[in-house]
Parts: structure tokens; sequence; C-alpha cells
């Protein structure tokens, strides 16, 4: 692999900066890390700032392509909100071009994600591929003809606040029934708190788990103890695959993409998630019968997709 | 304007073949019609070709474009399924091709119709833009990027048929819920028959059009006596636009598109519809406040934006 190949990437969550040297390829061949210094811009920058020079190691040729948990302009040049980092309409771009004196591309984490696996992961040859980032909440990226699409404002793929259920739970964007609030981290670890709450016979090991506190519930001790085979997390866990079933054959009915990639902690933590979720898709798919299923499949590059997707999209894109 | 720029449009409704030869600017010169024939799919082609024959006058060379109420398989060789049209997944591109003895283009009628508009009317300029055609249901069409978003399989952008209220009225698509259960001349006839139904004292024009008889209440009726002022229908129209603005909050989620066109029988209906949906579309949409609106307007090419797109799409695309 020759040096030309190379870019750095950098994914920028809310807990952790981390960031590699990625070939051509979508090898990680060096890694570095910081942790994100909360609701703080300068220091996150800082911090950004520091992770590529330690990288780059002197070398300002190498491309740098970020992926933030947050939406992005149209353009790459402003962050326009972020609900975990310290972002609001800000020209990020051109702060940290200056900071670091060095051209970067600038994406939304989940687009990052999805570009990676679209490139190098379970969404390979595919013209059009919708890739769902489960975790706290749901990311989202839409590949289509070797593209994002990004939107007219840089806002597409934000399907976690869909509204599914008309006066549904309450979600912190404002509205309710939004789709992330049936299916991600946060909306497991509400649901077995409730269980907890009710003193539900079936919840015994969750009471266990949490030491009867509802507050210390979270999704992933639910996911463990359904590892595990504790019945009512299991139950949890289903439940939550059908309203992803839900979800996904409504973005089928707008989309019709060949394949939906389904990564995130969240996503890699359950198996019978996706089992269950690809059953109710192809029972509740518009037209069924009519027309070809999409594949409902595993992402292919874990935790890293976020970061192996910056580095190329630095190469490629924008 | 050179005659190298003509095209044959057709579009095929479910009680109306139409068609038109068009110029390079949309505009239509000659105009054919014929009633379509029902369920039957040999008459239905052989109704098409006579309408074909007669505009092209003997001149083979014209592009034809063709488009149908139905699902077109990706290559746009098949009709997959049309509700209301007699086609189960036929080669109809290739029988039509050989009856006429000339190459064709065969399209879904809202993605022609949304090309219409993309290309001559009210989505000029936009990189991404959704087009709705409400009428007995809603056809949706994606152009993204000057190309029409077709789906890995061509059924993309059946936005009527998303699950909008989970266990809500049941569609023939056999799921429950769609939108177009909420949005549509059908949805708009089912909520008034039901008042007539329930002899509802804000009910009394609404009985005296349907002369009392809740089965000949019809979505029509309700547009035009809404109209002329009638507080029943006005409701009806004002909680359609209410689901209608939810619908496209969606749709915003997923897209993030510049403009939302909204055409199609009942779309030309009715201003306030449009009114109430953008009022109900700002006020819901995702990350509002962080973000630009997209434009809600009316479509501007009228029951014509189908045969103009086919024909537009027989010379650019496919």
């Amino acid at each position: 692999m020759s040096a030309e190949n190379l870019a750095i990437g950098i994914d920028i969550g809310g807990t952790k900066i981390a960031g590699g040297i990625v070939d051509g390829n979508g090898q990680i061949l060096r890694r570095s890390f910081r942790p994100t210094p909360g609701q703080n811009a300068a220091l996150t920058e800082d911090a950004i700032a520091a992770v590529v020079n330690e990288l780059s190691d002197g070398n300002q040729q190498l491309p740098v392509g970020i992926g933030a948990a947050g939406w992005i302009n149209r353009s790459g040049s402003h962050v326009l909100f972020s609900p975990h980092l310290a972002w609001r309409d800000e020209p990020v771009l051109e702060r940290l071009e200056a900071k670091m004196n060095r051209k970067i591309t600038l994406n939304n984490d989940a687009d990052a994600a999805g570009w990676a696996e679209h490139r190098f992961g379970a969404a390979r040859g595919e013209e059009l591929s919708v890739c769902l980032t489960l975790g706290t909440g749901i990311g989202g990226a839409i590949i289509f003809d070797n593209r994002i699409l990004r939107g007219s404002f840089g806002v597409a793929g934000e399907f976690g606040h869909q509204t599914l259920v008309v006066e549904g739970h309450r979600c912190p964007c404002g509205n309710r029934g939004c789709w992330e609030q049936y299916v991600s981290g946060n909306a497991l670890g509400r649901e077995a708190a409730e269980l907890v709450r009710l003193n539900s016979p079936r919840a015994h090991n969750l009471r266990e788990a949490c030491s009867a506190d509802p507050a210390l519930v979270t999704g992933a001790m639910v996911t463990s103890l359904a590892a595990n085979g504790d019945l009512a997390c299991m139950e949890l866990i289903e439940e939550m695959g059908h309203w992803l079933g839900l979800g996904i054959s409504n973005l089928a009915a707008v989309l019709d993409p060949g394949v939906v990639v389904i990564g995130g902690g969240l996503g890699s933590a359950s198996t019978s998630l996706i089992a269950t979720a690809e059953a109710t898709y192809r029972k509740l798919l518009p037209g069924r019968g009519y027309r070809p299923y999409a594949r409902i499949v595993r992402a292919q590059l874990g935790a890293d997709a976020g970061l192996i997707g910056a580095a190329d999209l630095a190469r490629h894109d924008r």
C-alpha cells in the first residue's frame, strides 16, 4: 500500500475521540484516542488537533476526515447542531483547518459509518443502501450511486426522528413517538426500568442487576441479560425487533434499498433483534409478493466504521 | 423548436389513456385520448398503440415515453403490479415495442409527474425534491441530482404505504395505518361518509349532496363543498392537512428535500390543505430551529404532469 492512499480518520463521539491512519483498503494501521471534553467546543477542537497531530507525525500531506455526532450543513463547513457535543451552528471546519493548518473533510458520523460499510463492508456493490447505527439513538445514512445522499441542507438520514407512534413517547427532539424512542439503547433501558418500577415478577434478574434502582438500568444491562437467557429481557428485545422491522418497512416504502445494514452498539449486541426485525419487515413490506425484499444484514466494520469511513471520505468525497 | 426535440408522452390512468406530442420546453402541441379498457391487459395495450399511432402520424422516429399507474421494475421492462390496471409482473415493454415496432420508455406515473415538475415546474433548480401526487391514493417521486431515485428494485417513492398510524385504518395493500388512508380522496370520502352515517348535525350539506346515502359520498364532493364554505367539509380538509404535514415531516427526516411539490386532483383542489400541511410540518420538523425548512408548494403542471414527464424521460433517461 503506497503512502498516497493513507488518510487520517477521526470519529468524534459523546465520550471519546477515536483516530486512526487508514489505508486504501479500509485497514487501520495506527490508532490514537482522547476523551471528549464534555460540552466545551474549544477544548473539543484542541483534543481533535492533538489526535491528528499525533497520528500525522509531521506529515501534513495526509488527508484528514472527521465524522462527528452532529448535523453537518450541506457544504460540510458548519456543525448545525449536536445533541451530545458543544457545537451550535458553528464554522467548525474553518476553525479546525486554521488550527491544524491543513485541509479537512467533515461528515456526520452515521454517514461516515454508512460510507465505510458501502466501500468495505456489508453494503458493497449495492446501488442504494441504507445503514442504521443503533446506539443511544438511531443514526442513519443513505448511499446512492456511490454518493452519500445528504439532502438539500445536509440533514438527510435522520431516520430516528420519524414519527412512528402518533402521541407516543416524548423525544428530546421535541416531538412524540419518534422511531428512536422505540428502537435504541435508551428505549430499552426505559422499558426495563419500567418493569423494575412495576415490580414485575418477570424482572427478578433485572432487579438484581440494578440493585432494585430503576435509575440504574441501562440498555446494555438488558442486552447482556438477554444474551444470558433472561426471559424478560429477551421479550424486551423481541418487542424492539418488531419496532425495528416496522421502521425498516417504512424506509423501504420510501427508498426501496437493496440492503439495510444494521450496526452500532445495540445493533451488534443482539442477533435476535435483527432476526425479529427481518421477520416483521417481511410481514409488513408494502407490495410484498410483487417485489424483491431488501437484505437485512449486520454491519461488518463494528465500532471502527465511523473512523474508516471518515478517512475514506477525505480521499473521495466533497 | 426543431422536430428532434419532440417526443410522445402517454399517461395511463385507471380510467383514461392520455397522450400528447411534447416539445423540449414541456409544451403539449397535440393531444389524443382513449378510455382505459378496464382490467384487460391486451386491450389496454391496443389502446396505447392506437394513441401512439394517431399522434405519430407515420413518424416512427419520435421517442415514446409511457407513465403508468403501476410499479415498474428497475430496468423499466416489467410492470410488477398495478392496483388499477391489469398487469401483474408482465413484460409490458417488450410487448408494446413489438406491437408498435419502436423503442419505448416506461416509467411509473408519479415518477413521470415528479420528473416534469423537476424539469419544467415547481421543483426546477433543486438538487433534491419530493413530489406527491394526491388523488385516490398518494403517488410519490424522489428526484436527486437530475435523476429519478428509483430504488434498487424500481419501487422507491411509495410514500403512501408508510405506516403512519399503528393499528390504524386498513389499507387495500394489506397493512394498516398507511399514510394514504389519512391523506387521499378515498380517505376524505370515507370520513365524510362516516359523518353522514352518524347523522352528524354538522353534515347537513353533505347529507343533501349525497341524498343521505353514505355510499354516494366522494372526496370530490367534500373538496367542492369545502370550497363553498361548508364548515364540516372544511374541518375534514383541515384534519387531512395535519396528516399531510406529519407525513411530510417524516419524509423530511429521511430525505431533507429542498422542496416538496404537491400535485394531483386532491392536491390542486384545495389551497387550505397545503396551508394546513405546511403549518403542521413547521411545527413537527425534527431539528426545527437548527435547519432550513423545505418549501411546500403546489405543483405547476396540473393533470398534464405525467404526460409531459413521460415524454421528457423518453428523451433523457433510461
